[in-house]
């Protein structure tokens, strides 16, 4: 670019007002599923304000360009503001975006998925009339927000997928874990049942666990469990095969 | 909800001006993929109007809220106002949003990554200077506008991830071809030799072709090819094994 390019841009630049233009509406949504007493649990915020007033939501809301400087740091921020939880594992889904998914207007949302060890939850603003972690399978059966059902079965479905591949329920438990707890995890988000010598191997040749002690035997005989935790910075890009693969 | 939180909530619509707030400008970008002579071409457009006048970049453009109904409907919109062409598949890659991926303000665009059968191209609008199918070495070490460069190279790694397992390169041949034909042009998706026999037990027990006749064998001599045309609706939901796997 020459110069006298550069300085004409610089002028279009200075003239171009972003309110001129009518610009859909951006949100982003987060589905953040957790474990509680072993069985999976989303999150989900109940709307204090119009529009669809008093129905349960997944966490989320607009982008304001003054505060975030990424999409997913949006997403982020969101979920704290709206339930005190911060997820230590975020990915975004995908984008819905259409002219009837929000009474409001032309609507884009980009929906994450994030998992975390269970912690409470609390209502934080005023457009959250209240904040319940939800076991999965009642969240689904609810007269959720907008298309939030949807959202949440392409997050469910998300996560049931990389975990064949992935070591992502490790997230979802608190440290230190034994393996037997992390195979539960597995096996719940799965939906089915793992061998455990397989699932062992697996887990310990992907190389992603430190070992930090052990738990007392339970009841007080045989032999003590290994406890374990996940290596620093762990996240999605810890493959192990295919998990199940070898039943 | 009630009668009165009905009446409420349209009362709030109806006061309600999407242009009060600043919403983040909304784009999305095609990433458009097809084999010239046997090589993976790229379809890009130069700009003509700031900002990045004079660069070349994906095709793709502003949501119109009052013509476009969904996202891919805009991006198929774009993708054929600017080249010319119509995808017969286009699928969503990921969403980037920053505030400072576009020197107009906080941008999200919604990237596509599409592929079609080699067509001729042309400019059709104004902010379009020129069109032009590129090889993709060539695109990639083109300075690109805004964040292009990256949004090319994960489509580009969408395409050879998805082709391990999905029979996506289909979408680039004219029909009929020849299984010869359709194993070149995985080769050249994936970058990689795969073995005859065991590529062409993969295709055919995956029953997504359909036998159209015969090609008179090369030079006269020899045993004639089978021509095949991808079945009727075939999009990206016909799997096969991973290609590759058996070698």
């Amino acid at each position: 670019m020459t110069a006298s390019d550069k300085a004409d841009e610089q002028r279009f630049l200075e003239e171009y007002n972003p309110k001129d233009y009518l610009s859909p509406l951006v949100t982003v949504d987060v589905a953040i599923f957790t474990l509680i007493e072993g069985r999976l649990h989303v999150l989900l915020v109940k709307r204090a304000n119009h529009p669809e007033r008093g129905r349960w939501a997944l966490p989320g809301g607009f982008i304001d360009a003054g505060q975030d400087t990424t999409l997913s740091e949006a997403a982020a921020r969101k979920l704290e503001e709206k339930t005190g939880v911060t997820a230590p594992y975020l990915e975004q889904v995908y984008t819905v975006g259409d002219n009837t998914r929000d009474p409001r207007g032309w609507s884009v949302t980009v929906l994450y998925m994030a998992l975390m060890a269970h912690a409470p939850t609390a209502a934080f603003v005023d457009s959250v009339a209240d904040t319940r972690w939800w076991p999965l399978a009642d969240a689904m059966g609810q007269d959720l927000a907008f298309d939030h059902r949807q959202l949440l079965d392409a997050a469910r479905q998300r996560l049931s997928n990389k975990t064949a591949y992935t070591v992502l329920p490790v997230h979802t438990l608190d440290a230190p874990f034994t393996l037997t707890q992390l195979q539960q995890a597995f096996e719940e988000v799965l939906g089915a049942a793992l061998e455990k010598k397989s699932f062992r191997r697996r887990i310990l040749s992907a190389d992603i666990l430190d070992e930090v002690g052990e738990a007392p035997p339970p009841g007080g005989r045989g032999r003590p469990a290994a406890l374990f935790r996940a290596k620093a910075g762990l996240g999605e890009h810890a493959f192990v095969r295919v998990v199940g693969e070898g039943k």
